[in-house]
């Protein structure tokens, strides 16, 4: 019998995640579009609002509901921090309103109302007390009237009149609210939901052939990086490499003289997952790079690969860690079909569970300690959902800023599971969509429902781990076509770099994996050199930064072409123009083929210019069919209407 | 950090409503189908199961989940109890079976496997301990293989066992379990969902013209009742009618002399709602009225209408549960456009308002104290939502067989509601759905989705209140046909009786209500007659008796016909044949139409005949085209297949 006067019910809020078990996500500044069903017994009029405020302070603040039609409402509020946010619907029956409502229907139709103006005292009295200045004397002299026969005509024109009308929604008269649960947002930083990634290995980086590199060669490739218009440089593993199980080049079971390692080998006598590679440099000049990428406008994404060599420190000082079988041994690693042998799994069941969880926790916030506030986090699909659940949501309690790229490539529910726990962003199944269906099917799945509130997808076309059929069989279109689609479909996009640029797409036969991989050895860049890859990026990347509708995944539309290899989109943002987007899904040839798209920017019968900012040149358009032809050279249009 | 070493995740559990908030609602016996993605991370082997208990009872029964692709998991319990349940949804990573697979492949990949037979003593000692009998013996002696490397070549073929794998589905090894929350369902009886309802006025009752009907009359009635097959007698109510306002025929502002009131008017000085107007009887003969029903399978549905006449003693001994204006009148109750000028509405926000609810709620216990078992609840949605809650679910504690059937022609969200805070049934938009389209997009409203699982429609084709459109403009065929239909399409219908019997459709001019309402005065029927419509009655009464298909909703598929007027749909039931619905939605023409059905029954291919249930007529079918022709003389068939 609790709230037994609030007569209102909300049901069906959307959007909410699991009864608000878990967060929606927005960034600074976007908009929280909200929806709820909100109805009362009987016939007055009933009312809504959204109330939300940053968790841990007292005061809600509160956005009016709108009507849609068969008791569905409408709610928007813009969060303005970063960090946790609660929100809730309330309901309630505006008795003020219903009154105002009635006296309107009976004075219009010629009845007397003494008696409705003497009920309406109760809602003056109570506006009398909301109101300030001006309108507290307006409101003391509608009591006056209302009270008063003799100024019976001056009553009923004031009952009837616009500014009561604006007091009345202004100070809503509700003695008893109905309210929903309460539900969770996470408000995270722009980047979080637009951001551009570039992936090198730093051993890599040297300028000297058979050199390993050190952060101080990264330091001097910022510029190239900057350039290019990437905003986050993603640094495989830059810990001591164990050596016991070490593995060779192509992934050897067994190291020969002289092999490196992998990098996700963690762990040596030199320390662990807080120390530093040698060969890379000290913490010190690790800062400095962090420092001096950040006044180059780009963050270091470190790799967070909770994992142990077998003579990583943990390995003796933490034996609990890790479950021995009846041997004695610890069984290593599996990502089936994959084999990890130079790497132990951490017992995550482990009866020290609680200890090993806060040491993990501890790691990672070392890193932010030393400037770190992005990370690529590892194969979080071998990991308990709850771990992370409780690792980010402590780092995210003091730096909500803190981005977390989840590298899930597994079963869809995982993935959202991840995203669900508190990632920020997540790797998708990109990679594998070549098709115009396949495409425009995934873009549904990310884009419409409930996943598009919490998921936050990020597309590469390749990683260190994943060099796909198509890739296999491209050249240099192919090779700008799937980045130019990723970086115009998705607002966050990576690429795992100079292997990319450089279309060194040797494949393991047989397999989608790289041959003479950068997880296994030192390779040699010629850091020096530029392409057509490299022009591509610079270019979509600094067009990215310009319009506002590829800062955002969600709003997309595609439309039919005449062409299956022939895809067209149109990306959209309250803050820009709209952007059209075409490309050859199968560029090495040219197509031609017509766009049919019946509204866009403009009206039937309206002529209008196209202009594609990857050539610069313009086009006249008129009617709803447009005739499109894309060559090797320009497998793409990104069109705006001038 | 809690249930940290629970791995699994449950999510999106189907059914629910609102996370457990409301219950989902079942009949005694029949299966409740749940959904729900269970999943954890890594690569272990996950298993689920549902668990539920009547609430109160401290153990949880069980029942296995079967995967069925992309994470998701089926379960199925049958409730065999009514009253309420609980249910919740675990899920665990198995070890044991993890084990299994895992020796599995490496024993037919010829690997030595004595290391992973250790393994398995902790999986062989759990199912030790829970196994019974030869199944304790059996794991002793695969503990002792296990354990000796002499007994290798057993302990291997023990390993792999059936014996061992149908153990390990049986004893699961799940020392971490992630438990849903919990939800809720109702079990009502058979009733709840199979009911075939006729009402009269019960002062219409005496065989003499001009004569105030009795509850000895109304015994009289009953053999008619159970005759034509209705185990459900509505009477409209049965209490003291106020003076004040009284109504006069045709619902007249003023009663004349002789003027009996509406029944609806409840309250005067003879009492109020515990207490029952004069002329009809004593509280002796109500009881016997209700003891000798219920001896000929009917049940007496008693009107439950919260509101008063003004000289009910509610207004004078409990002033504070009506709200009063500024001159200390009471406001007459309205239902727009409909007003009720012999009514006063109970006040539900009165500070007194949880007496009042006390109050209400033992109103209701006494009539169940004096046999009634169903009630039919008079514009529900003119009171708290809160209100119902409280009340249904106090009854449902102790009294779970109580039907308590909404009647409220609102809109959807309210009506839904309602639904969901307990009503049993609920009166529909049936009485206004006419064409094939609407009725089958209302089906699919009704029974698809969330929807389907808490709301009860009950089909009426007329009520005292609404003489539809389609009914003043039908004879005989329509009202056949549209009885016939709401029949078929519902497990529970009714009828608004005599007057639909005997085709009294004389409408109010311009307005969907009956002239001469027998909500206003006393009416005479000749209960001695038949006619085709009783026949009508008795013979898609006895049917749905017989047929389990039409003792269900929801299993309903339609076919496509050749003509708009030809509906077509099939019923299943797990317990009976299932039946081929036809009817002429225009059944004062013939019409003729092919029937498309491309499966029902029968493969590709069959010769098979069809029996008409109405007629007794048989028909040979072939292929998935048939033709039908339906005549006003038999506007209908109701097949099922030989």
């Amino acid at each position: 019998m609790k709230q037994g006067q609030a007569r209102a019910s909300v049901r069906n809020v959307y959007p909410e995640i699991e009864g608000g078990r878990f967060a929606i996500k927005r960034v600074v500044g976007e908009a929280v579009n909200l929806w709820a069903d909100v109805f009362a017994d009987g016939h007055d009029i009933v009312n809504a609002a959204v109330q939300y405020r940053e968790r841990g302070k007292r005061k809600w603040q509160e956005q009016p509901a709108e009507a849609i039609g068969n008791d569905r409402w409408h709610m928007i509020f813009t969060p303005e921090e970063m960090g946790f946010y609660e929100y809730k619907i309330i309901g309630w029956i505006d008795q003020a309103l219903s009154w105002s409502h009635g006296i309107r229907k009976k004075a219009e139709a010629g009845i007397h109302v003494q008696l409705e103006l003497q009920e309406g005292l109760e809602f003056a009295e109570h506006l009398k007390k909301e109101a300030r200045g001006d309108d507290k004397q307006f409101m003391k002299h509608v009591i006056k009237c209302f009270s008063n026969e003799d100024s019976y005509e001056e009553a009923v024109n004031l009952a009837l009149s616009q500014r009561l009308s604006d007091l009345m929604h202004q100070h809503p008269f509700r003695p008893f609210i109905y309210e929903s649960q309460v539900y969770s947002l996470k408000v995270d930083r722009e980047k979080a939901r637009f951001s551009t990634w570039y992936e090198f290995f730093p051993r890599s980086s040297s300028p000297k052939e058979g050199a390993h590199g050190t952060f101080k060669d990264c330091i001097k490739l910022l510029p190239r990086v900057a350039e290019m218009g990437f905003d986050t440089l993603y640094f495989p593993p830059v810990h001591p490499i164990g050596r016991e199980f070490r593995k060779g080049k192509n992934n050897a079971e067994t190291a020969a003289k002289g092999d490196v390692g992998s990098c996700w080998g963690i762990g040596a006598k030199e320390g662990g997952h807080v120390d530093l590679h040698p060969k890379l440099g000290s913490l010190k000049d690790f800062k400095s790079l962090v420092v001096q990428a950040k006044e180059q406008g780009i963050e270091i994404a470190m790799d967070f690969a909770l994992q142990a060599a077998p003579d990583h420190p943990w390995v003796k000082d933490h034996p609990e860690w890790f479950k021995a079988r009846p041997d004695g041994s610890i069984q290593y690693a599996e990502n089936p079909p994959k084999k990890y042998q130079d790497i132990y799994p951490i017992w995550f069941e482990t009866p020290d569970w609680k200890n090993l969880w806060k040491a993990m926790l501890e790691t990672c916030e070392y890193w932010i300690e030393q400037g770190v506030t992005t990370f690529r986090v590892d194969n979080p699909h071998t990991k308990p959902f709850g771990f992370w659940e409780y690792l980010i949501g402590e780092v995210h309690k003091t730096r909500p800023e803190v981005i977390f790229l989840s590298e899930a490539f597994t079963r869809p529910r995982v993935m959202e599971e991840l995203a669900k726990v508190g990632f920020t962003q997540s790797y998708t199944y990109y990679t594998w969509r070549n098709s115009k269906e396949e495409i425009r099917e995934y873009m549904n799945e990310l884009t419409n429902g409930l996943v598009s509130e919490y998921f936050r997808p990020n597309f590469w076309p390749n990683t260190p781990d994943i060099l796909p059929w198509s890739l296999q069989r491209s050249s240099s279109p192919g090779y700008r076509m799937r980045y130019f689609l990723a970086a115009t479909l998705s607002s966050n996009v990576g690429v795992y770099g100079p292997v990319y640029e450089f279309m060194t797409s040797e494949a393991v036969p047989g397999k989608e994996e790289y041959l003479n991989s950068e997880k296994y050895e030192v390779r040699h860049w010629d850091w020096e050199k530029r392409n057509e890859i490299t022009d591509l990026f610079t270019k979509i990347n600094t067009l990215r930064g310009q319009l506002p509708a590829l800062q955002q995944t969600n709003d997309i539309q595609f439309f039919e072409t005449t062409h299956p290899d022939l895809i067209a989109f149109v990306k959209r943002s309250d803050a820009g123009k709209s952007v059209l987007v075409l490309a050859n899904l199968n560029p090495e040839q040219e197509i031609q083929g017509e766009l049919m798209m019946p509204h866009w920017e403009m009206n039937a019968g309206d002529h209008f210019t196209v202009y594609d900012h990857m050539t610069d040149a313009s086009y006249q358009w008129h009617g709803d069919r447009h005739f499109i032809a894309l060559h090797p050279d320009q497998p793409y249009h990104l069109f705006t209407a001038e």
